[in-house]
């Protein structure tokens, strides 16, 4: 039997750089789709880098260099001679151009500028003014642009001769002489139109647009709303100045989630993935939330030095504590969860609040009384009868489970309420979630639970 | 002063319809998008929605009767003669019209089927018949397809006259007589070629496709990752059987999403949106979870029992338990909600659990260490000196401190292996993230402790 019988198309090609056989590679890679080839030159040895690219067709190779980790594209514009590196920079569109400027350090930036034709350079250091995360900074100025009074004709025959470079034919904007945006038009309608329709009376009119300040994630959202292949970008005076295609929108989608995920487990965002992501930097994105919710635990620890002759008359108790803030927490994640999510996906908003507080007020009271019937038969049967737990009398027990009742319906109020608070005043609703919530919900479980227990238990 | 000097759009066209400006109404319904005008319909009385409906010209109609939500579009198509319903059924397009049968009931699906011509009646019965949440199921079999002998002027005489019907002409897929799938040519290629150009020499040849029963989730990761339009969806024996265009690849991301953010929160997922979701249903929702993880406490209870002498010695103890296990599940949630995404994105595989470990750990030190040390400070000045607790010795803030860096340590390495074992065995790893870890974490965290307090104070 052969030692291993399964091999990746990876290590196929690594042999074939291993024996120089850059004809049969070169075969290979150009069938493949350029995010494939630049997944497997990131897995190749550094200095092979510079080799296998120049394998690689112009127009593939541009692709590529686009699907690579800035750390790669470094090295390989430091390898280019300036005649590549023009090659690849009048490959790019301007967008990806961008992205690749905004990773660079300024020497190679310099570089890559002076090698751009002057409308590029034009281009690249217009939207590079536009401030991160705003819809200026992820659009594109290569588009069509058609005038209101072309034929359908006239119009596929322009998109023929100007296309060639632009981001997207498929959607393409009627503009007048001032470049103000007046109508859009998708090739789908030239090419079912008759060849003398005038795009006026054949164009939409309506046209959704955003401004270039717009947040990224309102045009991601806008996207996944209206199922748009591209979106206008205008200025103040409804100049159209760019557009943004909708595989821009899927990135940022991805980036925001990402980010919410992050924000909702207490960590800094960052951009980086997981495993690029060094021990140090990893550090830095997670200690503070970890440092500030440690110390408003100090709360906690004075409550419980407060009730501290309540524990010692009724010693029981103590074995709950970590049972009842449990629950509480994930009670209160789950609201706050499912309020932040909605949130983000606009079906929930600061003017549901009373709906939202009401439907979680009825389903907390719901999950509050199941759990605590539940706990009262679990403590009656495991912890007296079976465990021998002498010390969890009916009553103790009954403290336990109307407490329940009540740490349930706090948490789940908190957990809808502070999403919404936060939406109101501007802040980000995800960063009001699981852990900070917990440590709202632990003070007020153990104030409930020892009040309850001096009320029953008369200590 | 007027009262109100906000008036919004629906509020306008609320006015409108009481005063039966039906005209009037009419011509701005007509410039609004299809979505949008759903949304307004939405906020309108029930009995008023036939009414409105038949305002809108056909096309209109068809498409804001696919936005509408799945009640309204019971009641109207209730309300409709069997010529309305012929109408919207022959505008839909077949995916949309899966969609809508999928949520009726069995004799308005029957209503519907009888009203579909015999072509879309056979398209939506092969859709059909694919489970739920694969390729299959998602996709749409109106594509365009072409021959690889056709030339590429032919090839846009084709979708001149075929394409009005197709979901998307602007990606068009080149198969045998046998439906076998050997090409794929973008409308974009086919007007930059030369008319006389044929397809077999210009068509991209290494088509990238997916299986009908490949789950949606890889699907929508695909164009993620390749930022495609549309996808081919081929059989067994590679025929072409219909595509996934990225609108709905768009919908299944955010479905996705929603269900990771659902299960680590400890909730089933729903696929209603917060509000429209009854009390009862999310109850049931919600509840399992909570009942499991309340249940599984029993197992800190068993440890803080167990451990009962040791508490009584130093009673200082017990105030800082909601911290430690507190902190402990809040460093074990950043360590699996990274992991977890980082899986979902494709950033991270089983076989980096290696790696993953130990990036975690080198973490886990640094973190560890500097909430340790923050928190020796903090015991010292605010629990020792400004609030007078006498329990707090120097040795009992130690067994704090050095309990804290072997939670951290602990909690990291649960939260990183836990998805990543889930991964390997084919769970979803979303549900192991933060209910289930910080359970788990919980008493490792408390059995550290004592184990720690008798070590170092000797009780």
């Amino acid at each position: 039997m052969a030692e291993r019988t399964v091999v990746t198309l990876g290590e196929t090609l690594a042999a074939l750089v291993e024996g120089k056989k850059y004809a049969t590679l070169r075969d290979i890679l150009v069938t493949m789709n350029a995010v494939d080839v630049a997944g497997i030159f990131e897995e190749m040895p550094e200095e092979k880098l510079p080799l296998l690219f120049r394998l690689l067709p112009k127009e593939l190779a541009a692709e590529t260099f686009v699907e690579m980790e800035p750390e790669a594209q470094e090295l390989l514009i430091r390898g280019f001679s300036d005649h590549e590196l023009k090659e690849v920079v009048d490959e790019l569109y301007v967008d990806d151009a961008v992205d690749i400027v905004e990773e660079m350090p300024a020497n190679v930036v310099k570089r890559i500028l002076r090698q751009a034709d002057p409308e590029m350079r034009k281009m690249i250091n217009e939207i590079l003014k536009y401030p991160d995360d705003c819809a200026g900074s992820i659009m594109t100025t290569e588009y069509v642009s058609l005038r209101p009074n072309m034929t359908a004709g006239e119009a596929i025959q322009r998109i023929r001769c100007t296309g060639v470079d632009k981001e997207t034919i498929y959607t393409c904007y009627v503009t007048e002489n001032n470049r103000k945006l007046v109508g859009m038009v998708s090739l789908r309608t030239l090419l079912f139109s008759e060849d003398e329709d005038v795009l006026e009376n054949i164009m939409e009119s309506n046209v959704i647009s955003v401004n270039t300040l717009e947040d990224q994630e309102s045009v991601a959202q806008m996207f996944t709303k209206y199922d748009f292949a591209a979106l206008p970008v205008v200025d103040q005076e409804n100049r159209l100045v760019g557009i943004i295609t909708v595989d821009d929108a899927i990135d940022v989608l991805q980036e925001e989630t990402t980010e919410d995920f992050e924000k909702m487990a207490g960590m800094a965002p960052s951009d980086k993935p997981y495993l690029r992501t060094g021990v140090f930097e990893t550090w830095k994105s997670r200690v503070p939330w970890l440092l500030i919710l440690m110390l408003s635990a100090t709360l906690t620890s004075m409550v419980l030095t407060g009730y501290e002759t309540s524990l010692a008359a009724c010693s029981a108790l103590i074995a709950f504590i970590p049972m009842l803030t449990g629950t509480g927490g994930n009670s209160g994640t789950q609201a706050s969860v499912a309020v932040i999510r909605g949130l983000s996906l606009g079906e929930v908003e600061f003017s549901d609040t009373f709906r939202v507080v009401w439907k979680e007020i009825r389903v907390a009271v719901l999950c509050g009384v199941t759990l605590a019937a539940c706990n009262f038969v679990k403590l009656m049967v495991v912890d007296r009868f079976l465990l021998h737990n002498e010390g969890v009398t009916v009553l103790v027990a009954a403290v336990i489970c109307v407490t329940m009742v009540f740490t349930v319906l706090c948490a789940k109020a908190v957990g809808c309420l502070l999403p919404l608070l936060a939406e109101r005043i501007h802040l980000d609703p995800a960063v009001m979630a699981s852990p900070f919530i917990s440590t709202v919900v632990d003070v007020v479980t153990l104030v409930l639970y020892f009040q309850v227990a001096r009320a029953i238990l008369h200590i």
